[in-house]
């Protein structure tokens, strides 16, 4: 019997469709893997075709040999030098495309997949995201900032280097806004951080978490979205990505290799999008809010339903999903 | 220079990613075409298998030959033979998976595309939807109808007979009460639909629009969250597609299938998502929300940047887009 379930977070609801189900090893990639080779001649983030990449923000270390690079997205979405300027007329409101979006390189290693990775390249990556996050929180005109990684092309990269992205938004997105209000009423009404109370409950429920470690926690949520949908908590109340500490950086780069390398091993490599859900950069410190990273492998396919309601139908049991991802043994 | 867009009845902010974009003959769809046949032995949906779906609720015509079957669908996402029952436990809230899944198999010829078929034959479709759609709404327990289709495989389908879908839910999805919300402030502050006024300020721009007859207008919205998303309106206010009458029948048939038809034209049969956007069943003739249906060729892809922020970058100039299919000759 199918089933739904509400977010008590967001507030949407999923089915959980156990007529179409399928059991967690079904999920596994079934293409040929094929061969990456560490380096590659006209990638434009191996090291070599540092030319390739408009001039960098920044490098880590600094110095000659770079082990991850922050760059200007050459084909930006945004753009920073042009001035923030709204233009309204009725319907039809627009505004400049001003903004920030960097890469980041995580690696020299052309096939160095972030879980594969030591665990003090994993640092510096985490370092560059809330370095990038600062960086561009610091100037004027920017509301929301975003931290990124798109992994294989089912998950919208064309580029197969490893690299994560962070856009800095003049505009703050409606869909942000909603989970905000909604997070917002949930604390006036239970005193409480809805996140954090999550956390509590899904502890005491001890079935659907994955990993944890001293200062983060990662579970499959009970209203999970879609199959193997990954939520990653820093335990302590903390409302946007800009107050990570150092202690944290190193629990939570651990964490995202364990947990990455088990969907890694056990579904054989996914495309996957990963996404730092950040409070408003204005808003630190607020108690409503608690920011968070989402992992989406992409193993379904949002179609007409899921466009026309924002809901989804999610083929994956989040129990078992979760059962299996803790069986993974990693590394 | 990318733009940001905001549209007017979703409070959504779009980017127009001029760096990246592409010509509208960019888009059309590379793949070689294959031969599909008329009639397919193994197929669920042709004639002579109708054993093989679920007992249909209803055809067009009643009598031996069949033009249009609606039935359960057997993989059903939600299913109708459950009491409709709520258990909240703290933060874990969940329902019986009841609701109605129906497929509207649009035509016995197994290659029947949608703009290809004969006007009384889309005429029939539109009814089926229509009648579908009241039959949901009548029963206990629905909240809301979302009728849809995809199209093609990178649009969610596997099953390649054209076909539609509905789907009747229980719980109101919280994406489409958001965007209701936002519709019932525009009417507050400005004493009109915000969808009526956007049709005028469109008639007025004269730029975006595509087709249109007495009772419907299509047009690329101007904040169009991918390339050629589209947009079709009923003239006249109406909140829920329950309330579409006759002759507006005739006229949406014509309008679905010229506009699907410079699509699968122009662009060379692309996958496509579409879908019924109306008001909740229970506010017929509300004056602040107007139904509409949305047409999304998958010609991009959600990746962690629209994940974590629901805002798209539009890859396509809404105006170029527009111009092109207004040119494409169909039928």
């Amino acid at each position: 019997m199918p089933e739904l379930r509400q977010n008590i977070a967001t507030g949407e609801w999923v089915i959980i469709a156990t007529e179409r189900a399928k059991r967690p090893e079904d999920f596994k990639k079934k293409e040929e893997k094929k061969e990456i080779p560490f380096y590659k001649e006209n990638c434009p983030f191996c090291p070599g075709n540092e030319n390739l990449t408009p001039k960098q923000i920044f490098q880590i270390p600094e110095g000659n040999e770079w082990k991850i690079r922050v760059v200007p997205n050459k084909f930006a979405a945004l753009v920073p030098d042009v001035d923030y300027q709204r233009f309204y007329h009725d319907t039809f409101r627009k505004a400049t495309g001003f903004g920030y979006h960097y890469v980041i390189i995580e690696t020299p290693k052309h096939n160095g997949f972030f879980p594969l990775l030591e665990i003090d390249e994993i640092e510096n990556i985490v370092e560059s995201y809330h370095k990038s996050f600062l960086e561009i929180a610091s100037k004027p005109n920017i509301e929301f900032i975003i931290p990124f990684k798109n992994h294989g092309e089912g998950a919208g990269t064309s580029l197969e280097h490893p690299h994560s992205q962070i856009i800095g938004l003049p505009v703050f997105p409606e869909q942000v806004r909603g989970r905000m209000e909604e997070a917002i009423r949930f604390y006036d009404r239970e005193g409480k951080c809805v996140f954090c109370h999550m956390i509590e409950m899904e502890k005491k429920a001890n079935l659907r978490i994955v990993y944890e470690n001293e200062n983060f926690i990662g579970f499959i949520p009970f209203a999970a979205f879609s199959p193997f949908h990954f939520w990653l908590f820093p335990k302590k109340h903390q409302a946007t990505f800009g107050e990570l500490d150092d202690l944290q950086k190193k629990d939570l780069s651990m964490a995202l290799k364990i947990v990455l390398g088990k969907i890694y091993k056990g579904l054989l490599d996914p495309d996957y999008n990963l996404v730092i859900r950040s409070g408003p950069i204005d808003a630190p410190r607020v108690k409503y809010f608690h920011w968070y990273i989402s992992i989406i492998p992409r193993l379904g396919k949002a179609a007409g339903f899921e466009l026309g309601s924002g809901m989804y139908i999610n083929t994956g049991l989040p129990e078992e999903s979760a059962k299996f991802l803790r069986e993974v043994q990693f590394p």
